[in-house]
């Protein structure tokens, strides 16, 4: 693909972006995924929020006993927010990462690790597996970013 | 508007690229909006969840029962923290889609479908409209992200 | 660096685009601290959400009682939240703003005031000051991530 790079200035057809591509594609596809689990558990668990949401169980209070909370939808729902505080800063700092020229391997590895540190940490959530598991691969994920926002600002830092 | 693309290699002078910048510009100023709603009911409800900002009703008790939930403020704060969770997902996605050289039609048809959906979203939540109406809206903006998803790991896929 | 940018179409070349990966990492990270400040708090306060997070304090009730809500803890949430809120606008907006071909001391301005607001809006959230500082450090992030947005659109619009 080396040959296509030389000749093209566009983004797309870098290899370091194609692999920034794919791996935002999947992680916030796997983001997405957490609004269909909590719309799953909210059904089954009959646990709702709005006064709407409930109007095809009846009306007044045999519709109203399902306005509650449930500890399961409570757990994807925090985990969908720790997606949107991790995910962003991933997107947003991988996308200035992947422009700031990196090798394709060291990107590559960023990307890899934290994407799989996000499903981990959503599986370790979701589970749930006992602690330090979920701490553990937030950490990683957090690390990884970190990691990239240090390569950036060493490569472009113009304050 | 072909001529300018043709001699330019700059991303802003590409077609597609601006129909993405204006409807990113637009679903986020949206988006932004539901921060001034949930500050007017805030104000005009007096519900508020910090103690410093209830200090212009005075001391004591007299501003403290000014420290509470409302459920108007909640219905918007949910909007917005929806938003969050989708709009997040389609400015990542669709940045990495406009990259992808789709079709000008196809990428405005996306784009238009997206907006018009979260703007209807936000009605639906809002006024609030009956059931199936916030779900429908919901569901189409979520699919409008997954297909240019589906795009953009058909054409760029390196992992 | 003009010359520099004379000779090259890359977008990390371009000294606006700098500008912008430099103050949007540095958000970025901030809004990450918003996460370690929290986990500081929950270990110190004692106030956790995940059963799983407590089992290191023992069984049953032992455990149970550190399932709880600490109002530092939650302040700290708050600015969390408030901080995707506004940093997602300025991430995404900013980005097409970079894109749109700005002077680069205006995009600087637009840049440091945001950044600067936001560090303010933290301090004032988590000391905290009292009103209005709180509010006028958003309100002036707010205005910053809107005038960009302004720019963008009348640049590119492409409905």
């Amino acid at each position: 693909r080396s040959g296509k790079m030389a000749k093209s200035t566009k983004l797309i057809d870098n290899e370091v972006f194609q692999a920034y591509a794919t791996y935002t594609a999947i992680v916030l596809l796997k983001m997405m995924l957490m609004s269909l689990i909590t719309a799953y558990f909210r059904i089954t668990r009959k646990a709702f929020v709005n006064p709407e949401d409930t109007a095809s169980f009846g009306k007044g209070d045999s519709a109203k006993k399902y306005l509650r909370t449930d500890p399961d939808v409570e757990r994807v729902r925090r985990g969908h927010l720790n997606d949107l505080e991790n995910i962003v800063p991933f997107v947003g700092i991988g996308l200035l990462y992947a422009l700031s020229g990196p090798e394709l391997s060291s990107a590559l590895l960023h990307f890899r690790i934290f994407t799989g540190a996000r499903i981990l940490h959503t599986l370790a959530y979701l589970i749930p597996l006992p602690q330090p598991g979920r701490g553990l691969s937030w950490a990683v994920g957090y690390a990884v970013t970190f990691s990239m926002a240090y390569q950036v600002l060493k490569t472009v830092l113009f304050l």
